[in-house]
């Protein structure tokens, strides 16, 4: 392991934190409130970013020391995060302020604030703006490592990336970070202006598409988008929608490759589960309406919502139907495009899983059958369906020992799973005692910590902040 | 497809069981019962059977054939089946009585009766006694056909049964179904001897021992297990424990191999998740008790009795904390041992998931290291492991999928859960209003059909009755 360049990453890391923090300082100085929190944050920050800058590091760097630093970088960063939080005396302990930047960082949304409304406007725009901050970490994170975990980028980056990345990052990792990052700046500044437009204040509007474009969920609203009208919730809808779908799809329209788009396996199947959902729910909670118009609007907005690891609410739906419920639970396990800020299991997986299982039903029955598994047409290799499976199995033994262990605060049964289930798939809140209009201030200082930690694992996709506690990492090799 | 030996096949299933209805048969005979139940069924049972049983077909007859007959042979013992209960007119229609023979069949233990001990007791004797013959049925059904699909009988037969069956069945298959059968009728008689020499009367402990050793969960007492004393209840446990062990193991302690019993992996792994979660249900319970004896007993009683998916129980455990809610629903995930009586993912499956997710994230820090996966020191092929990563995937689609068309009945996310997953693992009840002190009678007739429709899936390791609805399946090859 090359430690003397993970060190210094790390450290180039802290001081691009350290620049970001000016964001809500100069916030905060325009509302004129107390700068403090963020002064004694950015003092120490950037001194312990510039000296591991410092180091002085052959740049040979394998693929295990880029998962590995991922891992810790996160960690890292949201370490230094939370102190704000810490600082302005407005939460209730490490845990809480943690928990926090954490979903912010991870783009989950789960929130320890039951009167968010009455924390300072600096603190708030940190909060939001660590969401979109995460989303940006996410992109670059999909595009460097997934391509070799299963995922897909591949149409960007059109390597996969074996042997020392350094220096093949710099030539095609960076043009295509540049795209990524210019689509994930234009959506933004769009949903600013559709928002304002729409009648929200400029406040409001820009903290608010901070945590929407990334399919974040952090309100500045106790509660959340049902504070708005109409329009932005449509608005909120579309733009939840795009956060979700790969943004190498962007990429192609803009240079007028379309017709690709159309014939993605991917975005049909997650625009379908859109659909299918938001139709179950509708019929689900219609006999709960007096407005049909309003029903369908909230069922589109919920499913949306979920599906895209979001989690804002327009309504409190632990209310509806165990139908419902079921449908919402399922979407948390659904999760959006491979390839967009949204997090879960992600459509693509699901789709390669279905097809890779329906290929060995066949097999039992017809044993000379070779048949491979397609994505677009393109056949993909056992490697990575091998890992796709093992992030399945993953998913769940996490899923269920997060369970377990935060039943042990004793909350009711859909309550502890769905806050696992929650933090894990990055979606936020969940059902009942996490459900819309409660929020995760109930837990254990341990339990918070835990779902902390189940947060950063579902958003580096399970196997970079595993591989931290597996001991043959910190081994030779 | 060769149609004309599935057809004859079956007919002599179908024989098999008109045989298996003289007991019941006999049993009301001798209470001085209405007989005609039974003898209405038995007619046109006989007819069939004997008619489909003269079809002279050839011997050839390849996996899927096998496979497919499995699958059809249990439908059609369950439709038939399913007639005393029909004809006893103690059932509310005939969705009830499918459900409470295919339960029987398939050892689930889930009934759709209130009032247990108002039913004639050659009705009962035969709801108990299906458990009983589905027990051997699995065993067979294990022996036969596993071995290809993933599991492991490998000691008892050595040869993985690659082209027509019917040839290589005889001389091997036919000898390990003797051994296994003989291993499953002592385990018979001395529980029976046992529950008699607690004081259980005779019938009960016939009737109560048929659907404890199969880990069924079939109970002729409304209270179930509660009705009988803690002798009783500790001997349950132990039949229960033996009846989840691979009844290889058995047949090495017979033959003087005690020592490799101790090596095997699975058996290790399932009797620590017995300790353990028995462990972690006491204290969780503890308060709740006034005796820690009685708490340490229900604890064990229960760990044991959904790991092993019987079903049992001797307290409403639904007024136990979520805590050990949460340790019941893993437990009901988990099962037994492959090459036993238990249902669910089963202890082996569980234990090469994980293995074979600590290999595959090694590999990403190591991509060049080899490694195999490995249960009791022999290497598993990587097709074993592909089936095995399929069936987890599928599990958990037929799972979200049931537990999805459940919830329309309107009862609550925990009880349209629980009823999926206890009907998809074959444990039978589950928490909330289908827990211990409730039924599966408030479901619509629909979702009786489904939930009989997973018991089988469940039972039969999901790929058999899965590819009757696989379109390939019933084309040329």
């Amino acid at each position: 392991m090359n430690y003397k360049l993970m060190l210094r990453m790390m450290g180039l890391t802290l001081l691009v934190e350290t620049l970001l923090l000016l964001a809500p300082l100069t916030i905060s100085l325009i509302y004129r409130e107390d700068p403090t929190p963020f002064l004694y944050t950015i003092l120490p920050l950037a001194l312990v970013g510039f000296g591991l800058s410092r180091i002085k590091a052959k740049a040979d760097f394998f693929f295990r020391e880029g998962f590995v630093v991922a891992g810790l970088i996160w960690v890292v960063l949201s370490l230094f995060g939370a102190l704000p939080f810490w600082f302005s005396g407005c939460f209730d302990g490490f845990a809480d302020c943690l928990f926090e930047i954490v979903s912010g960082f991870t783009t989950s949304g789960a929130t320890i604030l039951a009167d968010i409304e009455s924390l300072p406007k600096g603190i708030l725009f940190w909060r939001s703006f660590s969401s979109w901050v995460g989303g940006m970490g996410v992109l670059l994170f999909t595009l460097a490592f997934l391509p070799k975990a299963g995922g897909r980028t591949q149409i960007l980056v059109q390597a996969e990336l074996p042997g020392p990345l350094v220096t093949k990052l710099v030539p095609k990792t960076v043009q295509s970070a540049k795209i990524l990052y210019m689509i994930y700046i234009s959506l933004t500044v769009l949903e600013i202006l559709a928002f304002s437009a729409a009648g929200m204040p400029l406040y409001d509007a820009v903290v608010t598409t901070f945590a929407c474009v990334c399919t974040g969920g952090f309100c500045v609203m106790n509660a959340s988008f049902a504070a708005y009208n109409t329009t932005c919730q449509i608005i909120a809808i579309v733009f939840m929608i795009l956060g979700s779908i790969n943004f190498t799809m962007f990429f192609l329209v803009f240079t007028g490759r379309g017709k690709q788009v159309l014939k993605s396996d991917e975005l049909r199947f997650f625009l379908g589960a859109v659909v299918i959902a938001s139709a179950l729910l509708f019929v689900s909670i219609l006999p709960l309406y007096d407005s049909p118009g309003t029903a369908l609007k909230d069922a589109v907005f919920q499913a949306t919502s979920i599906i895209s690891t979001s989690g804002f609410c327009t309504t409190d739906y632990n209310v509806w139907p165990p139908f419902a419920h079921v449908v919402l639970v399922l979407l948390m396990f659904i999760g959006g495009c491979s390839g967009s800020t949204a997090g879960s299991i992600k459509c693509g997986r699901i789709l390669l899983a279905a097809r890779s299982c329906s290929r060995n039903l066949l097999r039992l029955s017809h044993p000379r059958a070779v048949k491979v598994v397609k994505l677009d047409g393109k056949v993909m290799n056992e490697e990575a369906l091998n890992t796709i499976y093992a992030y399945f199995i993953l998913f769940f033994l996490l899923l269920g020992g997060g369970c377990l262990v935060v039943s042990l605060d004793g909350q009711s049964l859909v309550t502890s799973f769905t806050a696992a289930l929650g933090c894990l798939t990055n979606v936020g809140p969940g059902l009942d005692g996490v459900g819309p209009v409660s929020n995760f201030s109930a837990f254990s200082d341990f339990t918070k910590y835990l779902l902390s930690l189940m947060m950063l694992i579902g958003r580096l996709e399970i196997f970079p902040i595993l591989l931290l506690f597996h001991p043959a990492t910190w081994g030779r090799s």
